[in-house]
């Protein structure tokens, strides 16, 4: 189950210390003029190492494109590209050949598979996120064409939230600091937070909310294919990612009904809107024209620069510490993974509702 | 998009007001003992007019079993099941024919498909959910042969929530009373909440949780099949879902990682287990063979016996009330449908890790 | 895998001798009108006991429709129907519960499952087959919509063969003979070979054809989607299929290339045509609006009124003799299953080229 | 629609000019010894240039993997791999880009995608089948464990034709001439026709067979995941196929069930076999444990080294000749493709019935 998708797939593949990662969409519209500048910008966005916040592993990460791209214009073909691993000191992870890292996946792969790829956590490693984010562009370019787009930020990180709801803020302005959220303020002392867990060998998680605008009414699929059902599976899917909800979420779930509903008002110019928007832009599943919005929770990273208890693979109690490279808070660059991945989803169900017209 | 699921797989139909609701079961194991009595029982908890609580429409909710089923076994055949609609007043829905309810389907489903059922809300309505109590039902009794149980319980309403975790409680208690809570007390303040709120034509949410227990270590499928990615999406296809979280979810994501780590140990008898289990029984997306656990927000449900403002399907300002029967708050009547939507998800992942031994 | 087709999408349920059979169709637009009568007389001509060339068990066979249709039209919510089954005598099996009829799924069944349901095949019976026969009624009512028309025909029967293709003949006139050949002297030769066989205890076997009229260029899908594979899947899908071709098949396969391309050619009002059809409208696996045509190979009918050597489930030698309602040739009520599944498999395509439009 | 199969899928990309093309193959199970030899054999049993008989194209063709494979073993990641276009000469097809050449994809491709890759037939060219031979090559190193083995054949090229049945032949010995015809006699007179035809500027077709050895009893879903129809599926799907038939095919269908039976008998050993094995090995769409066998027709190449009258793209009337490396016969490097295909969908159906048990 590498691949995700209705009518528009993207099949991923690559380990973190394999030859290379990589990607193949199908289903793509043909005749969508590609943007190789946008694809390689996502990218960087996604890149370990872009600050003191992040892991310093400095992958170029670069895709090649090798198929589905004609003349600057996608053919109808499937797309596959491929990201090589170049950064890749396998050495490095020797130790951990024997030994479960507690909260990551080593132990469950080996409970499944019966074997593992033990280098940098092989196909769990959060590297293949790199793929989802390059699909993602291409789905960013087809959205664009349909006036749809995506904006991801981060909105909280351990106690420190964003005051006001994503209306209160210009979201373009999460890019131009280090943790991506839109309050320069909230985005200082996110910061600071990250940096003491860092200095303390610990790690911290928190939240990255997300807005889709332009999105006509319509998307979504009674019964199983609700669209948020579909975002939830497609957020969960993201390494570290602990919950989801959307609109008014779990906080408004615990309200009342006269507090909730969102009342049908006519606009000056004739269109049929909601009042409030607790429903999130979606009600039974399907859109409604209004703004997509959801929070993502994702936990503190597993890796520790801190001894902790563990067993070897042949359950002998041991100490795991780790060294090296490692983010000490993986929000700001789940920021882009989070719009990838809602750039798909959104993408799959407006071509999936053009068949039905 | 109505059949859930990869290998075990649930299709579902009928509306509220339509001649029956009903599903097919396609991959379930042949040979697996068909216990009706389980059946009707679940179909039981699910059933309006339980109690002063849920909607006083009662509908005897009796399956047929039209296949797949031969001498009281299952035959590996698709296992078809319908579910009359008796009590149906279609009339009584006449005045909805032009009425965009607040925070309902009616506007979206209008603008997907250029029409609507307007009858009870026809295929959006909740009474859908009893198709999956009954399959989830057939699930449970294969996960029963594999030793995997299932249990959910109403953890919060509105304000009221259950003061420890699920371990602190015995489950099966849960069914004694009305809101399907395991603590007595909370139980009984839940119970006041949700008639206050009913006494003023309002509606209240909460939360429901649920804890899968006995699975064994390796079920779920890297990347975009993780198990709690598709528990999220199941959860979150259930009618009036806002979130999703699993494990310490939201609240541990904004903790440190030195807190949220699971420590792997020992047991006396040489299985490697987990200290604590704030990952919820699932690491890098596969269960690790500790107790599954998580919530699911339910909001309060969006009709009220109230007047509130909203458009015709022209566009023109209306008021609506609502009259007749209809839940204050749907938590206890989730409950089977989340416990059903983890039986179906399990088994279709147990069944998958089988496909691979 | 008892759901058929990609994004729309047929799930059939039900045994020979269980309760009723029935399918659900997901994916149907909306606002198609349902045309009863359409589909009564598609399920007569499947029916059993048209003729004393087919089998005397007299079903009424008539679908009752449970969802997904509202004031005649569908609604886009899954259409699911069920057939009751009425003449049953399961006691007329009993003699089969322990054995393996030769050429039959008894044995394989019980080889996959460990048990069987004996009642006259059960799910293996080709009775299966009027639920592919309900659903195609309700693709045609789409296709008639698009212009697009579907004719099946039979056109060998044992040696006997229609000497010319079928641009030879008036497809309509088929319905008017047993044997349902569009050409009345090859009907009555096949008619008397049927009711040789017939009266020997024996059956034969041979080959029906079929054509899509109307249908425009752009349908099918590369790689694997081809639409000739997806119309070989679907033809092979049907009970006693053993063969599939389509254009020129085997017989033009084994000749020359210059002798099989088709030219293009540019008609008098500017459309770009061929001038031969070797193709049979599929080119890459992709419709080019010329006739899609194809034949399929159905064997003779297992059940013989003679005695045949077996074994019983226990592996004892011992001799079948079959009794009672059987039809010594399948083609004429095969016809109405091949056009279905042509419908099903054609409308799915068309929807799906539409979402990329 | 570029991905194969249900548990185990192949999801394929490339273009015949492009950069490269390669697959994904997920749901293999781990631990398989990854057989490079094999690998590298398949694909040069499939690569052009390999004799006089097939086009001088000559690539290199080697894979390189790029996933999944660790320490010489599959570890249950998908495995991507990708094969690098060298002999590329894009300028001559310069020539073809506003050209419909006759009997090729040009034109059905442009009006699905409203433009194309004009170079060597694009995605449409049978190079993409060097994908499935790669892929197919990983499903027989997990065969090769089950014992499950897979052979294909020329049996007949224009009309000359194996004179008996594949009982009558030692397989393996095909592999020694360049027709791949396991009878020497029958290969030399099919080689002088490829020869005559080639000659002529001319191409010829035929049929290419296969047979399944080893398959265990019980593979193949009923009743639209038939064995035979998954089978015909994909054997359709290949470049230039035009018709399937199994066990006694077309013919046998033709005949009378009292010749077509296939009786049960107990083997000395105690086993149930069929006394014959007209049914291919199928029965009821699912494997019965006997040799499954079938034969798929190829069309003659369309690329012709003559003169043909066709359009351009604005439909004006033109002359096309071709020039250069091009398979006056394709059925010699269809056989590895058959194989591979075979092969996917049997192992496929293998690990789907490991499932249920």
């Amino acid at each position: 189950m590498n691949t995700f998708g209705n009518i528009l797939r993207l099949t991923s593949f690559g380990e973190s210390h394999g030859a290379a990662l990589g990607g193949v969409i199908d289903g793509m519209p043909a005749g969508i003029s590609v943007d190789m500048e946008l694809l390689h910008a996502e990218l960087q966005r996604r890149r370990p190492g872009q600050s003191r916040l992040t892991t310093s592993r400095t992958e170029p990460d670069e895709a090649e494109i090798l198929s589905g791209v004609f003349e600057g214009k996608t053919t109808g073909a499937p797309i596959a590209f491929i990201v090589r691993n170049h950064n890749q000191r396998s050495a490095d992870y020797d130790a951990l050949r024997d030994v479960f890292r507690p909260s990551h996946a080593d132990y469950t792969y080996t409970m499944k598979y019966g074997l593992r790829d033990h280098r940098g956590g092989g196909r769990s490693s959060a590297r293949e996120t790199l793929v989802r984010v390059a699909a993602g562009a291409f789905a960013k370019m087809a959205l664009r064409k349909y006036g749809i787009s995506i904006k991801a930020f981060t909105s909280r990180v351990g106690s420190v939230a964003l005051p006001h709801d994503y209306t209160s803020y210009d979201l373009s302005v999460s890019e131009l600091n280090m943790v991506r959220c839109p309050d320069e303020a909230t985005a200082a002392k996110m910061q600071s937070l990250i940096e003491e867990a860092k200095a303390q060998g610990d790690t911290i998680g928190g939240i990255v909310s997300c807005v889709v605008s332009g999105c006509p009414a319509g998307l979504g699929e009674p019964v199983f294919g609700k669209l948020h059902a579909a975002l939830a599976s497609a957020m969960m899917s993201i390494n570290a990612a602990k919950g989801f909800e959307y609109g008014s979420g779990f906080e408004g779930a615990c309200g009342y009904g006269s507090e909730q509903n969102d009342s049908f008002v006519r606009t000056a110019n004739g269109e049929i809107r909601t009042a409030t928007n607790r429903s999130g832009g979606i009600q039974g599943g399907i859109s409604n024209g209004e703004d997509i919005y959801f929070n993502v929770a994702f936990k503190p990273a597993p890796t520790l620069l801190r001894k902790q208890n563990t067993v070897t693979s042949n359950g002998e109690p041991t100490e795991f510490c780790a060294h090296g490279r490692h983010d000490p808070c993986v929000l700001p660059r789940a920021v882009p993974v989070v719009e990838a991945m809602a750039a798909l989803t959104i993408l799959d169900f407006f071509l999936l509702q053009e068949s039905y017209k």
